[in-house]
């Protein structure tokens, strides 16, 4: 049994700070209780006898059972002697509803929450919150919550959890109960001064009822493990789908001043994501939509590629192929089985193709309907169909529905349904809304994004299945001289540094003077490169402080004045400053290898397009450290840009293996080394049989 | 009067082919018109005395009064009887409902479909149709329409009219009035054989009730007439929403089959609706949530750049703060008095700042929730207010519901709601959805962009009120030598073309062998390019027939003998090819200037980062031709890569306006000259002070 099932499970709940004034968390939280719950409630406060008609002892000593969970809805400063009372009964667990802990965002909060925490460990007793809604078990009722609205939520049990931080937007996920959506836990982390979302986590993923969990918060107070929960989710074969907020800085700003926590860099939240196998989504009404569909099809792999789209308004099937195309859905032609079977049962103006528009006339005999997406079902080119319902009318709409709901346990590949009217809850949505053997959305655009991260899913895990374990290179190399000068290495023992795990760099002759440069360029013969070589300029290109494409001594000579020049005019505190010779690599695709670290996930991996226009570009991915090597190609070629490195007009195709295979080597440099901060390797060459650094610089940590 | 009032307005109306059968067209407009209309309603029919409690006729001769309006719903082959009987009473306006016309797709169909239109000129009917659903007055009720389910609509006059091909998808839109939402009137055009949108445009401009138009579209019979309709709707300062499907090829193809009309190049569409102020949306939801949006706030023009957000929610702040920024909206921060008559009302733990959380506490309290958005809405640098509503309970939902609506007509900006729960119309939502001075939204993403949408709408009309007309080049070429080889000018040719209306091209000498080019190259001085000099060789960078940067003559040489190589190689055909000897212009940024003729809109010129990645880039902005000035400005700024024209890293800011010019010359080129089918200039390299085109193909009409 899971370390938290008894608190979210429970048999027995005392709330302590029951009270019947308006407004008050524990009288909300005794009528939420009281109208749901099916256990066992006792109320605590000394000042009443009985509390919306339930019970009510003077202290928890005086209870005639050990509760599983006390709800505590007493002032902030109350809190520690209840949590003390609690634990001397035996009580293992306790929901702190109470706000003024960290949520302040001043130092008597933020203290106030550390005691809470220290006393919760040396007590042994598990805490949600404090600054809290609770949570809610909609098999059982157990609204443990401070929501007054919760009284009037028909609870229907389902497959979808969903857990966050802030209670109130769950409330509203939970809201779709009153359309027939079921659901099983929501559960409210709060402050997570003790239990955290990766412990909730844990807990849904054993939590039979949980087919899928459905996260919406801002911030954790421990990144990497919440990533490890939600590896343990993917491992486990149980969906997860996520709304992260605060990923703008604007948003990031707004989630600081409201739960006190930082936000993370998106970007390295999605790198986690990904190699999670979380789906990300990107909109509230997503979240609840998407963890339906996983909630009913995440358990089942598509065993080909194509969508079926079939409709009764040739409108909304114009919309349906749109959208299918914004994400990359393919819709394959009908069968020549499925167009003659539709052909005997459909009227001859109806557009028998996939996507379909069987005709609003077809529509109304919801025999032939059920017939016609049947058979659209059977058709062996279709991983899933989709069931557009642009209007609802009369009788007919209910009796389709339940023909179409009955039907969608018996198909042979997944139904979904689109009711294209999201301000119109009209006849038969309610019929869709409950049932559980399909997924109803109200937008194409969620429809077509969900089962394109569908596909997604189902790649990742068949991946994870088939992977075999990576050798990990030994790339650990010591710090070295512990008093520079400089927070950076220079390019020339940076490309030492690389060069020694297995990058190909360019290497060249440091030199003092022209006349050294014009003898060594002499030496490795033209076309030359000269750039100053320090450790304290970053970006040499941009004081203009390297030259290319030297074609004699001459050019050698001429270059080596301006860079000392510019080196002057920039840096006049460097005194002289030494100069790089290096042969010219041959034109080739300008690629970026970086690595940083991130204050949540440690060590993330930057790769993509790469030349002085990466940040305009735009065109790189980002992935934990140490990455496979399967990802890398696989982000890789979801860049805009890929087709470049395919051969394209002219490019010769390149050796993408080998800078995978960099890539891999660089992030494990940065996971093996803790004294570096920041590796960038930019530009690194691609041509079509090497990978060479021109540019590198390691960057160590303070 | 507009021409079409008597049609979309009529004081009586007759339904030919009025039948009681179930299913009939007929009957359901009777149906229909019975239900809602205040006018008169006959219907037509030899075979009954009375339909649907309506007093039925044998023939239009035999109506006691000539009706403004006819339905017609009879078979295809009968429509034209029908046509001619109306026009001998003197019946000037029809509603073709039969369906059997160009919607076949077949030949009978077109044909009978062409003999239509020719009859309704012939008659001086205007004719509605065929295969539309007919057309709903809200505020008087008269609902011509062959959709069953309008029956139940309850009819709320308001300011968004529909528009549209699919009566159907038109129909679910005015569901909205289920919830609250007014319309003015819901168009359907169908096959267009007579009406089309630009039609139906026109006449919405002129109708009072009328403040946005909604339309919904995959193709139309002339585009540039509705191209005509869309400039005079933005001229008269009535905002168009539009939502063009058919974008993708596999939105097409279903269009294709859907209405038989092609549906058109997505480019073109876009440029056509940038140009015309449209408000263009990319999904059904959209469609009603911004039209409402511009319904109230179209004719206000922002006089800030800042929006403010309030919520009783944290979770919600951080979210539209995410969405804020992803639309590129500002939000200012709180002006000194917006603090601190805010902090006099709100409890301590508020988050008083923009967007602020004011918490659950005080919107319960519904007259200090009004006080917040008055204060709100009068802070300097707001634009708009928007208000989130996250979750609603109790009777105090609807107290605030009446509040809020109720202050919304009295402020000094905009104020807009966004109902956090698309799933659930909890309590107070009707009473947002039906208050005519505020917007409700059911997505922060939709809310967002409608602002976005709001601000680029203002930013085109006062463009709009204080252009000054831009001088038109004559640039009109002759054709000259009709009977030339190719279909396109070689690059000399096209340069030398270009040159004469102010490109700035590189010139080069033209030469027939290695010696020549040798002579010229020396002549010139160096760095030069060679290139080969064909009018049959389009993409001669492709085969290896450009070679740049050839520093002497030996270098020279080589080229030619390269050049020459790969010409017979992947041209046998063309025999001995001329070359081109070309100084090599410096680095700089490679952009790209075409044109091309749109089979619906005539000339597009297509301009931006170019270069032999310029479809990998996808840095490109069209606009219809000829293009001002100004608008190839605005678009530039718009890519993603714009920062590198104005000094980025180690680049020099280029000369823009320069460069716009070019556009604007080129857009005249094609739009002056009807014997080009395409310009293609690319590169065009900019630099501090020049714009040089390197390369330039004109390909000729067949």
């Amino acid at each position: 049994m899971s370390a938290l099932e008894q608190l979210f499970n429970p048999q027995c709940i005392a709330v302590v700070g029951a009270s019947p004034k308006p407004g008050s968390f524990g009288g909300a939280v005794l009528r939420n209780l009281t109208t749901h719950y099916r256990g066992t409630v006792y109320a605590v406060n000394p000042s009443y006898q009985e509390v919306e008609g339930v019970p009510c002892f003077r202290s928890l000593a005086e209870l005639p059972q050990v509760p599983d969970c006390v709800g505590i809805a007493v002032a902030a400063d109350l809190v520690e002697a209840v949590l003390r009372d609690a634990a001397a009964i035996g009580c293992k667990y306790a929901a702190v509803f109470s706000s003024g802990f960290a949520d302040t965002a001043d130092e008597a909060g933020r203290r106030r929450q550390a005691s809470l925490q220290a006393l919760a460990r040396e007590l042994k007793i598990r805490v949600l919150g404090p600054n809290c809604t609770g949570f809610v078990n909609v098999a059982s009722g157990a609204a443990c919550n401070i929501l007054p609205s919760i009284v009037d939520l028909p609870m229907r049990p389902g497959g979808v959890s969903v857990a966050g931080q802030s209670g109130a937007l769950g409330y509203v996920v939970l809201q779709a109960m009153h359309r027939g959506v079921g659901f099983g836990k929501l559960i409210s982390v709060g402050n997570s001064a003790d239990i955290d979302l990766a412990d909730v986590i844990d807990y849904l993923v054993d939590d039979a009822q949980t087919k899928c969990i459905a996260l919406l918060f801002e911030s954790v107070p421990d990144a990497r493990k919440l990533s490890r929960a939600l590896r343990r989710a993917f491992e486990q074969g149980k969906p997860v789908v996520a709304y992260k907020i605060g990923t703008t800085d604007a948003g990031r700003q707004a989630a600081l001043s409201h739960s006190g926590m930082l936000a993370g860099s998106a970007q390295a939240y999605r790198a986690m994501f990904l190699r999670n196998g979380v789906v990300q989504v990107n909109s509230f009404e997503s979240l609840l939509e998407t963890a339906i569909f996983f909630s009913v099809f995440g358990q089942v792999a598509p065993t080909r590629t194509g969508i079926g789209i079939i409709s009764g308004s040739g409108g909304s099937v114009v919309m349906a192929a749109d959208k299918s195309a914004e994400c990359g859905l393919q819709l394959p032609p009908l069968h020549d089985d499925t167009r003659s079977a539709l052909a005997q049962r459909l009227p001859s103006f109806a557009a028998i193709a996939n996507p379909a528009d069987i005709t609003a006339e077809s529509i109304r005999d919801h025999r032939m309907y059920q017939e016609c997406i049947e058979i659209f079902a059977r058709d062996p080119a279709f991983a899933s169909v989709i069931v557009l319902m642009p209007s609802a009318h009369g009788s007919a709409a209910a009796d389709r529905a339940r023909a179409i709901t009955e039907l969608s346990a018996s198909l042979p590949v997944p139904m979904s349904l689109v009711w294209i009217n999201e301000w119109h809850q009209g006849i038969g949505s309610g019929i869709y809304d409950a049932c559980p053997t399909m997924a109803t959305f109200r937008s194409l655009d969620r429809c077509m994004a969900a089962h394109q991260a569908w596909f997604a899913y189902a790649r990742c895990r068949a991946q994870w299945l088939r992977q075999v374990p990576e050798p990990v290179p030994n790339v650990a190399i010591p710090r070295g001289d512990a008093l520079r000068r400089s927070a950076q290495l220079s390019e020339a023992e940076s490309k030492r540094l690389l060069a020694g795990i297995g990058v190909n760099t360019c290497h060249g002759a440091i030199v003092s003077s022209a006349e050294e440069a014009m003898q060594a360029a002499d030496a490795m013969g033209y076309p030359v490169v000269v750039k100053a070589e320090s450790e304290f300029i970053a970006h040499k290109s941009d004081i203009g402080a390297v030259k290319l494409d030297l074609a004699d001594a001459g050019a050698v000579r001429t270059a080596c004045a301006q860079v000392l020049q510019a080196c002057q005019q920039h840096h006049p505190e460097l005194g002289d400053v030494r100069l790089s010779v290096q042969r010219m690599v041959p034109t080739g695709i300008e690629m970026i290898i970086g690595a940083r670290v991130d204050p949540d996930f440690g060590p993330l991996v930057v790769y993509g397009f790469g030349g002085v226009l990466v940040e305009l570009l735009k065109n790189v991915a980002v992935s934990l450290a140490p990455v496979p090597r399967q990802e890398v190609l696989d982000q890789i070629a979801g860049l805009q840009m890929a087709p470049l490195l395919q051969g394209y007009r002219g490019f010769d195709p390149v050796d993408l293996g080998q800078f995978a295979d960099q890539v891999v080597r660089v992030s494990h440099l940065i996971q093996q080394n803790p004294w570096m901060a920041e590796i960038d390797i930019n530009p690194i060459i691609l041509s079509k049989d090497s990978a060479i650094a021109v540019d590198a610089l390691i960057t160590m940590q303070a």
